[in-house]
């Protein structure tokens, strides 16, 4: 990324990461940027990467655990997950949720 | 950040960076994250950071320039500005706004 792109969600290719969470992922110079749509009742079982993790919910309700921690995240609610900690979830709804990665997730590209 | 968090933007406290620029920011190792609340009409000069952004719109209309190009930033819009690109730009309406800076903004904590 050495030039400036302004562009649009419409002409990102969704892509299933898991049953049920339809992404659009953006890849920077140094992050992974991740726009999720879920469908209620989908989940990802406990797992862990090397990757830094933020995330947030813009609609919807995302039971997330970290390290045996269980909080549902509504908008307004947001978690930081330290790389290589175990963490997992469920959406209780129809959610929309952004997650941003440090470093770049290799295995999204 | 070596343990997880879960937290609520009710109690981030809210800090003007810019004239009519209220940010709640959160800082994780690596990215400096700011949800940003504009009234209509405020605008930020052109400036440079050696921070990488990558810019969305949440609501409303948001006029982005970046290296002389300028583009209406409304939901679904993106823009990715490279470390040291010249931007700024100014709200059109009222908007919420998400900004993801890497690495950290040392300056905002």
């Amino acid at each position: 990324m050495n030039k400036h792109v302004f562009g649009n969600f419409d002409h990102i290719p969704e892509k299933e990461i898991a049953p049920g969470f339809l992404s659009k992922l953006i890849h920077t110079n140094s992050n992974t940027i991740n726009f999720i749509t879920v469908k209620a009742g989908s989940s990802i079982p406990l797992h862990r990467h090397m990757h830094e993790q933020y995330s947030f919910v813009l609609e919807g309700a995302f039971e997330m655990t970290i390290e045996g921690d269980t909080q549902v995240l509504t908008p307004g609610w947001y978690c930081l997950i330290p790389g290589h900690a175990e963490h997992g979830g469920s959406a209780l709804t129809d959610c929309r949720l952004v997650d941003v990665f440090n470093p770049v997730r290799e295995d999204y590209k």
